[in-house]
């Protein structure tokens, strides 16, 4: 049985800090109004926005292991920065403790830091609303907020090219599966 | 038998720009310089220099062709931007016209425009000098010369770096060997 929206939040209340706890109410906000313009299961976007971040609070070693212990493989990049497991790790608390059994939810939960190729419609609903919430301030985000009621591939594409170049500057490794997100959607515009 | 450097040297005159001619000498020279520097075999470096863009005369199809015909595999990006063939199909030209037969030089050649992981010395001698040699001009440039002889590894990734944001901006593709290569230096480096 899945947790009704109420307890999910008590959860996030609890475990979140303050301040991610807000972006995370924006990023619900954000996922709905977006999935509502276009055409999207409204209530599967609350669920994912809601939950994105919900493995937030983990530390590095926490999230390698319930990777891990879960079966899952982690890859070489994960391994070395393993804050990129925290979309990978909600979507397992969600599914094991809160119950949410829908693949669909859990896929956006799981790529929405990292991206993917082939993304469905509420994975880039949710790597955009964790981009454009309200409470996000980066140079671009008015182009960005803007391009993302007008054409969702071409604010993946702008949000990918952002995030490579900002893990550029920061000296962070660049997650492989963010190339190849980033190529796909390039060819898919062209 | 390895053609003598002079024939080379006429091969190139003929088939390139008089632009790229120019641009090839300068990787020569600056190829054996920083072997020379190094302690890397210079010949090996000046022949990797000469060599590098030697297919760069040849059209999107003719490279897709000889590289499908000599039996290598093909990746999606490279398919779609064929140009980035430019290394491999230059390096068959020196093994099948020109008898070069070091692999250590021909994987200089084939890697020279990618990257890739675990680079050896002269993969990033011949990588660095087609990037800094006198003719090239772009911003960060000095900064990379010098760079280039202080220390190899940084030098490499300050380029992969470079190369990646300027992929972005012209809004090609990005080589998968190239983030590979870039996360690999990032990681010898730390």
């Amino acid at each position: 049985m899945m947790w009704p929206l109420t307890k999910m939040d008590d959860y996030l209340k609890e475990n979140l800090k303050e301040q991610r706890y807000i972006h995370t109410l924006g990023v619900k906000d954000t996922a709905v109004s977006l999935a509502s313009f276009y055409g999207e299961d409204a209530k599967k976007a609350e669920i994912a926005g809601l939950l994105h971040d919900c493995a937030k609070n983990l530390k590095n070693e926490e999230l390698l292991n319930m990777a891990l212990v879960s079966g899952f493989n982690v890859d070489l990049v994960s391994r070395s920065e393993p804050q990129l497991l925290h979309g990978l790790c909600g979507a397992i608390i969600a599914e094991k403790v809160m119950g949410v059994s829908d693949k669909y939810i859990l896929d956006s939960i799981i790529y929405h830091t990292t991206g993917r190729e082939n993304m469905t419609k509420l994975d880039k609903i949710i790597y955009l609303a964790d981009y454009i919430e309200p409470n996000r301030n980066f140079q671009g985000v008015d182009f960005l907020r803007n391009l993302s009621y007008i054409d969702l591939d071409k604010a993946m594409l702008y949000a990918y090219d952002n995030t490579i170049k900002y893990v550029i500057t920061k000296g962070k490794l660049i997650h492989m599966e963010t190339i190849r997100g980033r190529n796909y959607i390039l060819q898919r515009i062209r």
